[in-house]
């Protein structure tokens, strides 16, 4: 298997964990001290760039999941990751800098379909207890006038 | 080429052949006493799942095509099937489970494009005369209020 | 890398290009006397296609793009080019016969996303200095009633 193609499968993983509602294993795809951010697509020239939502840890993560199964919002919609356009920009100590293009539905229980939010993952992966890992992930979503932006990881 | 690269491709074949309008060719892409299914994914839950379409045969599949070409109604859209987030899930006696997304868009013929259905294909994949063949092919749609949605394949 | 591996590489690469707004690289991706083309899918069965869009050199590409930058209507939308079911369909004499979809996404300054255009890219791959690239590239559009389809390169 090429670095590229476990790279493939760490993305398409992401995305069945959370389309399957497997959130409390969402946090392992990461580093100890892995970060995952959300930044809107016009915030990304700023110093500091803002994000909407940050984590810096899974231990961080796994707190935004108990939050939102507690909330017991998130699961009135149905989600669905299609990650595409991955590709690996870089490589230095072991470590893949890492873009890939996001497009994210949501459906509703009446089995309505909409298109939640487009955008980019810029993320660094890297090896991890023998296995490849998110050491940070970013979204840079096209799309940010989301109300309900923040109930689901992108 | 690997068997991800023959999955990728046979997948990739099978929404060109839909997409090309050469629908006679679609059951080929299945060995002889294939399954094909379309189930809501509000029902994957249930036992049995209620599936809103099913054959478990080519020659079922083929007497679909030959009504869909005398009901002449699908040829009012064209439609473009993107499939994307090909994982293989296991693999056991040469069958492969595999899971993916699809994203399935109909065209009118004034030109406006709208997404039709959004879901996760849950396929078996066996060799079979030399190839790779569906052996069962479901279609899990989040996307279930559809009124023409019996009408082209997913 | 195989040759799959590198056309999709290729693909990605002028996705990432266009959506980046690194616009002035976008010829380099193709041969020198290369030709771009966007037929409307309704088109394609005429003699001739008609092609709603076309460039048959760099140079072409060059003037196409300084129009744009002069006009500078393009950058009020940010766009999304997603690239997906990579095929090589036939291979003679060093090119490729390459199929694939896009999914092309526009979103305003609002942050607001629509779907811009989807269709199919027809195209031949070459080697040309030492890399891949496109001595032709047909994009194929299902969706036609685009009033500022001409902006933005597919």
């Amino acid at each position: 298997m090429t670095a590229y193609d476990a790279i493939r499968a760490l993305q398409y993983r992401y995305a069945r964990l959370l389309d399957d509602d497997r959130l409390e294993e969402w946090p392992d795809l990461f580093v100890e001290r892995g970060v995952y951010k959300v930044i809107p697509r016009e915030n990304l020239g700023r110093e500091p760039p803002l994000p909407i939502f940050f984590c810096d840890s899974r231990a961080m993560m796994q707190d935004r999941i108990k939050s939102l199964r507690e909330a017991n919002v998130y699961n009135l919609h149905y989600s669905r990751h299609v990650v595409s356009n991955i590709e690996i920009l870089s490589q230095r100590d072991g470590a893949f800098e890492v873009a890939a293009c996001y497009t994210v539905y949501q459906t509703d229980l009446e089995g309505q379909t909409r298109l939640f939010s487009v955008g980019q993952y810029r993320d660094v992966v890297a090896h991890d207890d023998g296995g490849l890992k998110f050491r940070e992930k970013v979204a840079v979503c096209d799309t940010f006038s989301i109300p309900n932006l923040l109930a689901i990881p992108l």
